[in-house]
C-alpha cells in the first residue's frame, strides 16, 4: 500500500528542470558489468563530471568506482531529485514504489514493455504510484536525454562526454524532443553542420507522466533554448501540447515539427514502431498552424524550416525574391514556385526606378533577377541587384541562387553578396551547389550568420516554408476567440432532425428556406400558404437518417392538392420503409432556388478540438474530397483565401455564363459555424450539405443540415 | 546570287562531326585585342592543342601568333572542316556567302540579334544561303560547345584547357545539350562531383541549320558517349528530336531532359530568356514519355536521374527496397513515398523465410527494413538485409538510408553494405546525410561505382523517378502501330456535324444511340417507328456550333405525335436562332441510358502529333480538368491503369449504391480513338463529351460526337 504523499509529483518546467539538473542522482540497477545500462549510465554521468552525489542500487554490493552499491532503494537519502531506472520491466515497480517512500522528486524509466506493445495497464499503475508518490515520472521506454547546457547526459547507450553548449556562443541553439533515437542523432548531426549547437536532445518515451508540453514549456522559459525542433509520432496530450507551443511562440521561440503519419502506410508503420496510433493528419495540421507550429513533411524540410527559423525567428510574409546568374534558373524557378504554390512578388515600381539606372540596360529590373554574366566583369553588380531586392517592401525574404562561383569568383563577387546580405534582417539563404568554397568566404558566410545551402531547391523550398509559415502567423493574429451566441434554442442529444438543425441555423443568422414543421395536414397547408407554392416536403424523426432513400423528401408541390397528395404519399413512404417510426412532424419549406452545391461543416475532434470545412458538395465531396480544413476561428477574409484555394474553385467564378457565386456569404456562413463550435462545445458535427451558394449578393441558403451533440452527459 | 552548291550540306552526325572534330578552322572576325570574341577562340583552340590548320580572317592583318590574318574568306584555301564566326550580326551574311563559295562544310555563329529577338527573316536568310551553298550551319546566337573526347573547345567567353576525357575511365560519360550557358556550368560541375565525367557540352543556339536532333543522333553512335542529358527551353523540330531520342535509346543510351514551362511564368521568362514559345508541357510530356526520354521538373531531379540512369541503364520496374537502422525513418519514407506516387513492394514470402533464422527476432524482415541500433554490435547485418532486398524478385531497386555513420562504422558496417551491393546489378543508392567520410570507404564506394548521395529524400525521389522512367518505357514495349481502319466512311472538311461523327465512331466500333439522319419528318417517323420511342432529335449542320443553345436538340420525344411537334419546335428554334441556316438535316436517335458522364478525345499538335485524352465529362472536365493524357497507341491495360489515376477515380468503382462503371469499355473506346489518329493523319481533334460509361459489362455510349479534320488541302 502506498503511504500517503507528502507532496504534490513536480509537474511543467518544474519536473524537467529535476531531470535535467538535479542536484543528486541514484542508479538504480546498476553493475559493474562493463556494456551493462546501469554501468554505462554511471560511465554517462561520471564523463561528463556530474558534480552532485551519486548514488547506486545494486545486486552485486561492493563499491564501483569508490561510490558504494546500497542494496535497496530504501537505503537512499532522503529527498535525491533524479533516480535512473536501468532495470528490467518486471522490477519498475517496487523500485517506483520504493523511490515515493523515499522521497525520490523525479525518476527516467528505461525499461520497455509497457504501453508501446500493448501493456497499459502496468503503465497506468506506475503513473498512479507517481503520482500518487509525488514523483515526477519520465518514462517507461525513455531512450534518455541530454543537456548541452550544463554538460548532463542520462543515457544507456554510449558513456561518453558531451560537447558542452559553449556560453559565448552566439548562434542560436536548439531545444529538440524526438521519439525516435535515429532521427534524433540525424537531426543534431545535421544542426551541427549548419553551425547551430543543440541546447537539449530528449526523448520522452511512453509519457506515463512527465510529457512533451512539460518539455516545451521548460524549452520556452530556458535562455539558453532558441528554437524547439520536434520528431513526432504521437502526441498524446494535443491541448497541452498546443497550450505548450503556444507559450513558446509568444516567447519568440518558434516551434518546428515533423509528424509521419500522412499515409495509411506510415501510420501503420509508427504503430509497429512506438506503438502510437495517429489520428487525421489533415485536422491535425490545421491545430498545429492556428498554434504556430511549423509543421514540415521531409527530414530536408525539418533541417531547413528549423535553420531558417532559428536564424530568422520572426518568418517572413511577402513571398521571396531571387538572385541569380542565368535566365535558364530564371525559368527553372518560376516553375518551381509554381509547384509549391510560392508567389515571387514582382518588384515595386520605386525599386525599379531605383535599380534601372544601376544595372545594364540589356538587365531589366525584376524577380527573380538575373544578373547574367556580366558579374564577372562588374561584381558589384550582386551587391546592387540583393540589396535592390532586400529594399523592397513588397519581398519578404531572399534566395541567391548561383550555379558556380569558383574560389577566386567567391572573394570578388561573393562578398558584395556577403555585405549585401548583413546589412538586411530580412530571411536570406545563399546557395550554391557544387563549388569548393575558399575558407576565407567560408568565415564570412559563418561569422556573418548567412544561411548557406548545396541545393537552390532546398533554399526555395526552405524560404517557402517560412513564408507559409508566416502566413500561419498572421492568420492567427488575425484570428479572435468569438462571443457565444445569445438566445440559442435548447439542442437535444445525438443526431438532430433537419428542423431543429435548421431552426438552429436559423438562430445563429444562416439562410434557410423559409417554412416550419407540421403535425398535420392542415398546419401543412397553413404554412404552405404563409410561404406560398411550390414547397417542399421533409419527413422529420431522429431515427430517420436516410430521409430521402425512405422516400420521406417530396419535392416541388405547386398547390394544396399536391400538397395533400404529397403528404399522404410520404406518410406511406415512411410507414413502408420504416414501419412503427414516429415522425416529429414534416418540414413545409418553399423550394430553395437553385445554387452551386457546396458543403460547409465542422467536427469536433475529442482530443485536439474543432475544425471548419468548406468543400464542393453533393457527391462530388465523396468523390474527389475537394474540401479546405481550418480553424474555427479563421476571420472571413482568410476563409475566402482558402474557398479560393479549391480545386474546383474555378466554379466558383464566372464559369459557363453562370454568375460569379457569393463567395462572401459562404465564408460569412463558415464563421457562423466555426463561432458556434467553438462557443458551443456539445456539439460534435455540423454539415450543411448542400448549402446552396446563390449569384454575388444573393447570398447562400442552407437546403440541408445535419448537427449532432454529444450524448454522454 | 549563289552560285550552284557543289554539294549538299552535311546533316545529322555528320554535321555534328565537322563541328566537333573539324581537321581545319577558319576563325572569322579575329582582333589582336586580348579579350575579343576572335582572340578567345583562337585562344582555346591553341590552349587545347588543335592539331589541324588554323585560318585567321580579320582587318587587322599582320599575323596573329605566327598565323596571318586573312582579309577576306575569299582567300581561304578550299574545304575547310569548320568556319567559327566572331563577327557582328550584321556581317554574318556576307561572311557566311563568302564560305559557301569557299565550299567551308560547317560553320558556327556565336552572333545573337536573330530570331530569339523577333528577326526571324534575317535568320531564315542564313538558313537558306547555308542550304543552297553546302554548309552546315550552328547558331546563331550558339554560345559554343566542348569536346572533351578529343579536346577541342569553341568558345568566346574563356580561352582554357579543358579537361580532356581520359580514354581508360571506366565511369560513364555525359554529353549535353543546353539552352542556358549557366545551367550547363552548373551541370558540368553537379556531375564532376557525382564522378560523373562529361564528354561533350553543346550549345545549340537558334538552331537555323544544324539542330538538337543532329546532336543526338552524334551522341547516340559516339562510343565516349553513355547518356545524354539535356537543359532545353524549346524543342523546334520534335518529330526530329523525338526520333533522335528513339534512336538514342535503341543504341541503349538514356536521355534525360529538364525544359522549363509547366507554369505560365516559366513560360513567359523561357520567351524573355531566349524567344522560345513553349507549347502544351503536358502533351508534350505524354510524347517525351513514349519516346522513352526521362523528363524531370528539377535541377536536383536532373542531376541526380542522370547519375542514376548513367550508371544503371536500365531502370527498375519494380519499386524499390530501403534499408535503414530508424523506425522512425521507415515512417518518414512511408509518408514520402506516398506523396511521390511511389510504391514499397512487400517483401516476398521466399525472401521473409529466407531472412528470418538471420535476423534478431525482434527484427520482423520487411521493407523498408530497419536494422536499428543492432549494427553497432552485428554490423554483417547490414550486409544479410541488403543481400535479402535485392535478391527479392518484388524489388527493382535498392537505398540505404542511414543517418549516422561515423568513419569508424563505416570501416564496419559500411563495408558490409558495399560488398553486398558490389554483387548486384540493381540500381542503389547509399545515402549518408551528414557524417564525415573515411577516406578508405570513399574511395570503395567509388571504386566499386556505388552511387553515394547526401539526401534520403533526394535518394528515394531519384530510385523513384527512375522506376517511373522504366515503367515507362514497358509502356512503350507493349504499344504497337495500329492498323488503319477497312471501309470508313469519306471524311468531310473542318468541324464535322454530329452525325457524320457518330457514322465514323460506329464505323470503328464505338457504341452510339442508334438512329439515323432525317431530311423530312417522314424519314424522321420512319427512323422512329425503327429504333423505337422514346427518340431525341438534334439539329445538324456544320455551321451550327451551338446545337443545344439554338434549341437544336429536343430530347424524349414518347410518340409519334411528339415527334411532330419537336419537329415542328425544332425548325422553328433553329430558324430564329440562325436565320437562312440549312440543315444537314436531323439527328433522331433512341434515348441513350444513363451512365457516368467522361470525355474520351485526341488532339493533334501539328508539330509534337496526337495524344489521347479520357477524363471526368460534363462542366467537371473544365472546373476541375481531371483528365489524364496519354499516347496514343497506349495498350488498353495501361489506359486502363491511366485512367484509374483520374482523381475522381472512386466514382468509377461501386459508389454510393451504384455498381462499378464498364472501365474496359471506356479503354477500348479510347484505344480505337487512339488508332484512328494514328492511322488518319487528316483528323485533329476528336472529342466524345459525354461518353456514358454504364455498369460493367453493359459498356459505354457516345452520347455526342465533335470530329475535326483538317481544311488545308
Amino acid at each position: 500500500m502506498m503511504e500517503a504523499p507528502r507532496r504534490k509529483a513536480a509537474t511543467g518546467k518544474a519536473a524537467v528542470e529535476l531531470l535535467m539538473r538535479p542536484r543528486a542522482v541514484a542508479v538504480i540497477g546498476v553493475s559493474s558489468k562493463p556494456r551493462s545500462a546501469g554501468r554505462t549510465v554511471l560511465g554517462a554521468l561520471q564523463a561528463n563530471g556530474f558534480a552532485g552525489d551519486i548514488h547506486l542500487i545494486g545486486r552485486s554490493g561492493g563499491e564501483i568506482d569508490g561510490i558504494p552499491v546500497l542494496a535497496s532503494v530504501d537505503e537512499l537519502p532522503e529527498g535525491i531529485d533524479l533516480a535512473i531506472f536501468a532495470l528490467p520491466a518486471a522490477g519498475v515497480k517496487d523500485a517506483l514504489e520504493a523511490c515515493a517512500r523515499r522521497g525520490v522528486r523525479a525518476v527516467t524509466i528505461f525499461s520497455s514493455g509497457f504501453a508501446e506493445i500493448g501493456n497499459r495497464a502496468e503503465q497506468d499503475e506506475l503513473a498512479r504510484i507517481a503520482r500518487e508518490g509525488g514523483v515526477a515520472l519520465l518514462g517507461p521506454n525513455c531512450l534518455g536525454y541530454t543537456n548541452f547546457v550544463d554538460g548532463f547526459a542520462v543515457t544507456f547507450s554510449i558513456a561518453r562526454q558531451v560537447p558542452k553548449l559553449q556560453p559565448d556562443r552566439t548562434d542560436p541553439a536548439i531545444a529538440m524532443v524526438s521519439q525516435s533515437g535515429g532521427l534524433m542523432a540525424f537531426a543534431r548531426a545535421s544542426l551541427e553542420a549548419a553551425n547551430l549547437p543543440v541546447a537539449y536532445l530528449a526523448s520522452t518515451g511512453n509519457e506515463a507522466g512527465v510529457g512533451l508540453a512539460d518539455f516545451i514549456e521548460f524549452f520556452a522559459d530556458d535562455p539558453a533554448t532558441h528554437l524547439i525542433s520536434l520528431y513526432l509520432e504521437e502526441v498524446r496530450d494535443p491541448q497541452a501540447f498546443l497550450a505548450a507551443a503556444r507559450y513558446a511562440r509568444s516567447k519568440g521561440k518558434p516551434v518546428v515539427m515533423i509528424h509521419p503519419g500522412r499515409s495509411a502506410e506510415a501510420k501503420a508503420a509508427v504503430q509497429s514502431h512506438t506503438g502510437a496510433l495517429a489520428g487525421d493528419y489533415d485536422m491535425m495540421r490545421v491545430h498545429l498552424a492556428r498554434a504556430g507550429v511549423a509543421l514540415v513533411d521531409t527530414l530536408e524540410q525539418w533541417v531547413d524550416v528549423t535553420e531558417l527559423l532559428a536564424r530568422y525567428p520572426e518568418p517572413p510574409v511577402d513571398g521571396p525574391g531571387i538572385v541569380t546568374f542565368s535566365g535558364g534558373f530564371v525559368a527553372i524557378a518560376h516553375d518551381y514556385c509554381a509547384d509549391i504554390g510560392l508567389d515571387l512578388p514582382p518588384l515595386s515600381p520605386d525599386i525599379v526606378a531605383d535599380l534601372t539606372p544601376q544595372l545594364p540596360d540589356f538587365m531589366p529590373p525584376r524577380n527573380p533577377l538575373d544578373l547574367g554574366t556580366e558579374v564577372l566583369w562588374k561584381p558589384e553588380l550582386t551587391g546592387i541587384g540583393t540589396r535592390g531586392l532586400l529594399d523592397d517592401p513588397a519581398i519578404g525574404s531572399l534566395c541567391i541562387c548561383i550555379a558556380q562561383a569558383n574560389p577566386r569568383a567567391q572573394l570578388s563577387y561573393g562578398f558584395h553578396f556577403i555585405d549585401a546580405l548583413k546589412e538586411h534582417r530580412k530571411p536570406a539563404i545563399f546557395s550554391l551547389p557544387n563549388s569548393e568554397l575558399a575558407p576565407e568566404f567560408e568565415a564570412a558566410l559563418r561569422e556573418n550568420r548567412i544561411i548557406f545551402s548545396r541545393s537552390a531547391e532546398r533554399a526555395i523550398q526552405a524560404i517557402g516554408l517560412a513564408t507559409f509559415h508566416g502566413r500561419a502567423l498572421q492568420r492567427a493574429k488575425r484570428a479572435v476567440m468569438p462571443a457565444p451566441f445569445e438566445g440559442l434554442p435548447v439542442l437535444g442529444k445525438g443526431a438532430l432532425p433537419e428542423w431543429q438543425g435548421k431552426t438552429l441555423l436559423r438562430a445563429i443568422g444562416i439562410p434557410v428556406p423559409e417554412g416550419g414543421l407540421a403535425t398535420s395536414l392542415d398546419e401543412a397547408k397553413a404554412i404552405a400558404a404563409r410561404i406560398g407554392y411550390p414547397v417542399a416536403l421533409k419527413a422529420q424523426a431522429g431515427a430517420l437518417a436516410h430521409k430521402t432513400e425512405a422516400g420521406g423528401v417530396i419535392l416541388n408541390l405547386t398547390n394544396a392538392e399536391a400538397l395533400r397528395a404529397g403528404w399522404a404519399r410520404l406518410h406511406d413512404n415512411i410507414s413502408r420503409a420504416q414501419p412503427g417510426l414516429r415522425l416529429d412532424g414534416v418540414l413545409i419549406e418553399t423550394m430553395a432556388p437553385k445554387g452551386l452545391e457546396l458543403v460547409v461543416g465542422a467536427r469536433r475532434d475529442p482530443q485536439w478540438g474543432p475544425v471548419l470545412l468548406v468543400g464542393l458538395g453533393g457527391i462530388w465531396i465523396e468523390a474527389i474530397g475537394d474540401v479546405r480544413l481550418m480553424p474555427c476561428d479563421l476571420a472571413e477574409a482568410d476563409i475566402v483565401e482558402e474557398i479560393g484555394k479549391l480545386r474546383s474553385a474555378k466554379l466558383l467564378g464566372a464559369f459557363r455564363g453562370a454568375p460569379p457565386v457569393d463567395v462572401a456569404a459562404v465564408a460569412r456562413t463558415a464563421a457562423l459555424i466555426g463561432r458556434l463550435m467553438l462557443t458551443r462545445p456539445e456539439i460534435f458535427e455540423i454539415d450543411i450539405n448542400p448549402l446552396f451558394a446563390h449569384a454575388r449578393g444573393d447570398g447562400v441558403t442552407a437546403v440541408d443540415a445535419l448537427v449532432v451533440t454529444r450524448t454522454d452527459d
